[in-house]
């Protein structure tokens, strides 16, 4: 792993294009780092060599005394190339590329920055940006503000590592206004050579970094992205957002699982594989990661609150059910112990209402009796600052508490620090302690339910996917020997054989052209069976009345193959499918889909007519693991009409299991499987296997071609 | 409607229980009504005579010189039936009733609190609260701080009624924390006589208002809140917050419609049909509220954006598109128009990003030239405030542009107001022109998310229930001699006569218990037929496997009916239904719950065996307006199979429309129907009628009885 010391604490610094005029970014990098306290040496670099807030400039770094870690570039974007020579000669170990013009310019800018590449690579310099805003670390040691933005920042345990400089500055200053101790900041811009994952890497390695905030817009390299960030999930949480969900752009998609998939779908996959939070709104990503950073991770979902108003509570109680946490009652000695301490008027429930009049003995007694009552695994303290009542003996109670408890506690201060100094001493105390502070009561059972979401990420099994008996080899040729149609589809009958080559068990059938060869194909299939016109052209064949069910004779499948002939025989070329019938099970989709630079998909969910309009379906990374099967199998809505719904006997769900995972194998082992369709699958109850009714396979565009003809998926 | 004008714009206050000790209640308010500088006389009751804070304390009320219109009563509470007599006496118009112990503490206070309305009733005093905070009044000619707590206050257009005293405060202090214009206040705790309703005629009244936050936790009168509270959504936004859905508490309900109703729809329902604007998070509702107050509602969804940030922006487009906004391209001409004004590097597409070095003059063009964009609706200006721009210059220029447009537009300030005075100059000329202004991006997305909600609510055409051909007197007779089961279930028959009687048409049916009796009763319907076994015992047919279905001939018939006597008939006491068995149409149900002191209520939904697992179903109030029941058929997610999924006939929609009414119809003129079920009902393409499969009605407890047994719905 690369170490990042020198870009984090680095020793000396120096800012090339530094300047004296107050309004340019060579002034503002220099003077933050002065204001910041910078531990180390800072050195102003400009061809004048005239003094800067009080330092003599060099002309140039080559002139520069001693060691240099570190240097900003803040020249023109011609003359970076030349500059970085010049600190590759002086031995500088980063060079912090702020100047922008490079690819974010277009082709000419990419070709530029692939050069600063190159040069750096050959001359052993690391590159941060360009086009980027820099770094802090609010570590005592180095006090670094290396930006040209000026934000507060309380030291703390929670680190950023931001792909948009805008949205970094967002994070960054929420954090300030309120407080919020963070550690480590990065915003690397066109990250043409110190990558997030890099970075996010070395966070992972500092112990005090406890959560880790990350904004990213796209994965320059996604496989690369899950290798090196999974184990640094393992570590500590890592809370993100990813924007630019937004499906512009998106391309034509031809099969049922491909029109499933939303626009993001790739990032859920990519953020659940390595355990990575994601979130929807950067508000609550802020909000929880003050939590992450400070409070442990509850053991269980159970949540008991005390306050001294009773209208926010129940608000809190309202969002905490709602998002599947439990507000349990208290356990009976936790009443009676209350019952003793506290006033005949406070209500001995959860919440713990202790009226506006309680202050800290009664704060003391109701949360010390929360924390330790068994029902409850988080403990939320409302309170709001009434005037008659001391406002700091309620901040020292909390403060009591934090100490002494081992489960997570929040705190919502419904106050206005600004309002009075001892309302701002007060929130400053509860926080100084390590209990993250909310202004909205429901923000603490948003966090909490942010954790309880993580603590069950966590907990799910670790398992590699196994092994399956597959005949690669042969999936492998019948790709090859399949013409696809001119979508993209490959026939029919390589469809069945690439699954039986994967032992996935389709329903027994026949083909043929001829009435003659549709007659034996129904004997040798044996009756009932179904009958299915097939043609290239023929896309959806329920839609088109293609298909006839439950065929008990041979008259029955004359009448039905006269109809199909008669109605479709003009407009398509049709041969017939023969299938067994099967008598009707639940019908489930298994799907897949390629993920360029990433590997393919797996999808899971409710079949039938009703998938288009419930997209209850599921994602994964191919190839599953049995536990991540089952994560997908037990996460549709519709799950409950897989084991056992209403009176129906539970289906088979070690088949289903293992099917998952055969389809699965068979994506990761064939990414030019460009979208499989299984679709419905029926499933039966236990010692029937699933049959596969109707099953589709296309193929991807020729290799090479995937990236540059618009047509890759993000 | 009463004139609350004595209450929000006194001239003259009397603080009874007014107190020389800082930390009383009796002294807070003084001291809040001096500082927030109350333009009309204070003065304070106090036995002892003292002075306090520099007024002199009038013995009693009867003591005060010149007339009272509004008196505090801060006394024991014990005492505030005399300190209300003497109000009377005084001529004192209003008393806020701040003192606690009454209807809260149980049944004991609740009587006080009786006599308390009885007195004022009898003496011409209205009262506020008790156990209440108070009132507020930015109004420049009374300035008027008639509260306990403090908060800051700027004068604006939101006026608030909250049911939460802690509620309030949270709201209050939000919007002075943001330096939000407020305009009235009100929080009445118990509100004995004063009611919420009332306040909000008042605020409807009111020219400075343009929105209303409300706040509500029950309905203490739900017919007198919708007749009232109508006209009011009528005239302007209220924004509304109910807490306490956790369905604690909730009865068992025993019908497939009953166990469908989420725990608070009744709320739902009246917010809906007041066209009340309901709200999940207290955050969000807060932040929309700044923007119902000062800017127009958006004509459409269509929403553009300026920025000088980019990956901000992509946030309000992610958040935007997520909620049903469009963020259409830029018009040519002002593609145009921009090309030739903004610097190259700018992007010219929508977000119109400027880069961060754009100053007033961008933000000026690209802001007009949106605004003046046929293809957008809103409006939204993204800034950071770097360093090196000059930030006023960028407020200024949205500030002019906000006087020009008469389109809605919305300001995200990416910066901490605290940070530096230009930073805050910057914001409060914004807002102060009359833009809301947000610090996260998505929040202004999720301001016109709501924005558009109301505008969707608001353009719903107005209907009157429409006149239908019922036989009200046959129905009520039949419920009149139906004898219910011990669940309360009427008689199969009397359910047949009950739909007919509103010419709801049901499967044609007959019954026997003889074999004789149902061959009959088969041949009188016409084959083909479905056969259901029958018992007060037998809930849920389909899981019993009590059906029989198809049949065509009295062979096939007599072995359904031997095969349930054989299965069932030990065990139940069965009759037998024989039914008109309809071919495979469209299944939903429609049903309905009785919602005590509101009506009732009816539902729509997709039906089948997966009703329970998706709850794709919507409720109204009963009766409903052929509007209503259009929202209701639309608003499902399964809607799309009704007009014709995936090359299936649309249904009959005017069948459908006709039958929800009829239901509703039925439901309203009976309230005694305390659930109804039709499930399913068959939809067949236009001409065929649908037709109700199954259909179960319970009656309610007796009359009387159901505040009292604990079994009636919130």
């Amino acid at each position: 792993m690369a170490n990042l010391d020198p870009l984090f604490f680095p020793k000396s610094i120096a800012v090339i294009g530094a300047s004296d005029r107050p309004l340019t970014i060579g002034h503002r990098i220099v003077s933050n780092l002065l204001q910041k306290g910078f531990v180390g040496r800072v050195t102003p670099v400009n061809p004048k060599g005239t003094s800067i807030l009080g330092l003599r400039s060099a002309p140039s770094i080559l002139d520069v005394d001693g060691e240099v870690d570190l240097a900003h570039v803040i020249v023109k974007n011609s003359l970076v190339p030349q500059v970085l020579h010049q600190c590759a000669d002086k031995g500088v170990k980063v060079c912090i590329v702020n100047t922008s013009g490079f690819k974010e310019m277009g082709p000419d800018g990419a070709r530029a920055e692939r050069k600063l590449v190159d040069l750096a690579r050959e001359r052993g310099l690391r590159l941060f940006g360009p086009n980027c805003q820099g770094v802090m670390n609010t570590d005592p040691a180095v006090k670094l503000y290396s930006n040209f933005t000026f934000a507060d920042m309380w030291p703390g345990h929670i680190s950023m590592v931001c792909q948009g400089g805008g949205v970094a500055e967002v994070i960054n200053n929420y954090f300030g206004m309120h407080r919020v101790g963070t550690r480590m900041y990065a915003s690397n811009g066109n990250a043409c050579d110190i990558s997030i994952p890099e970075i996010l890497q070395y966070y992972g390695d500092d112990d005090q970094c406890h959560a880790i905030v990350l904004h990213v817009e796209s994965f320059a390299d996604p496989a690369q992205f899950l290798e090196l960030v999974r184990p640094v999930a393992a570590k500590k949480p890592i809370l993100a957002l990813k924007s630019g969900t937004t499906p512009e752009g998106a391309r034509a998609v031809s099969s049922h699982t491909g029109g499933l998939m939303a626009a993001d779908t790739v990032t859920d996959v990519i953020f659940d594989r390595c355990n990575i939070l994601r979130f929807g709104s950067l508000a609550e990503l802020c909000e929880a990661a003050e939590a992450f950073a400070t409070q442990p991770i509850p053991r269980g979902n159970r949540l008991g609150m005390v306050t001294n108003a009773g209208s926010p509570a129940i608000i809190v109680t309202d969002e905490a059910v709602g998002a599947g946490l439990a507000v349990p009652d208290l356990a009976e000695e936790s009443k009676g112990a209350l019952r003793k301490e506290l006033q005949a008027i406070a209500s001995i429930a959860n919440p713990i209402d202790m009226m506006a009049t309680a202050s800290g003995p009664e704060f003391s007694v109701s949360l010390r009796t929360l924390l330790d009552d068994p029902n409850m695994d988080a403990a939320v303290v409302c309170f709001m600052t009434p005037f008659f009542v001391d406002t700091l003996s309620i901040a020292d109670a909390i403060v009591e508490q934090a100490k002494r408890t081992d489960k997570t506690l929040i705190a919502v201060a419904m106050t206005n620090p600004e309002g009075k100094p001892e309302w701002r001493e007060a929130v400053d105390r509860v926080r100084g302690a390590g209990v993250p502070v909310y202004y909205f009561p429901a923000s603490a059972a948003r966090v909490l339910y942010h954790m309880d979401r993580f603590r069950r990420l966590r907990e799910r099994p670790e398992a590699a996917p196994p092994d399956l008996r597959v005949d690669t080899r042969r999936a492998a040729d019948i790709l090859d020997r399949a013409t696809p149609g001119p979508e993209g589809f490959i026939p029919p009958e390589d469809v069945s054989d690439l699954l039986a080559a994967y032992e996935i068990p389709a329903a027994l059938e026949g083909r043929g052209e001829s009435w003659d060869e549709i007659k034996e194909a129904a004997a040798r299939v044996g009756y009932p069976v179904v009958l299915k016109a097939e043609a290239p052209t023929l896309i959806h064949k329920t839609e088109a009345n293609a298909v006839a069910l439950n065929i008990t004779g041979e008259a029955q499948l004359r009448a039905a193959h006269d109809r199909l002939l008669a109605s479709l025989g003009e407009s398509h070329e049709l041969s017939f499918l023969v299938q067994k019938y099967h008598a009707r099970g639940v019908e489930v989709i298994l799907g897949g889909v390629a993920a360029p630079d990433l590997g393919s998909m797996v999808m899971f969910g409710l079949g039938g007519v009703h998938v288009e309009l419930f997209k209850d379906v599921l994602f994964g990374l191919a190839p599953l693991s049995s536990p991540e099967a089952e994560t997908l199998i037990d996460g549709i809505t519709a799950a409950p009409l897989l084991s056992g719904y209403r009176g129906a006997p539970p289906v088979d769900r070690t088949a289903l299991v293992d099917l998952l995972l055969r389809v699965s194998r068979l994506l990761a082992d064939h990414p030019r499987i460009w979208e499989l369709d299984l679709n419905p699958v029926m499933l039966f109850p236990e010692g029937t296997r699933p049959a596969v009714v109707d099953a589709r396979v296309k193929l991807g565009p020729p290799r090479g071609k995937a990236a540059g003809d618009g047509s890759a998926r993000p």
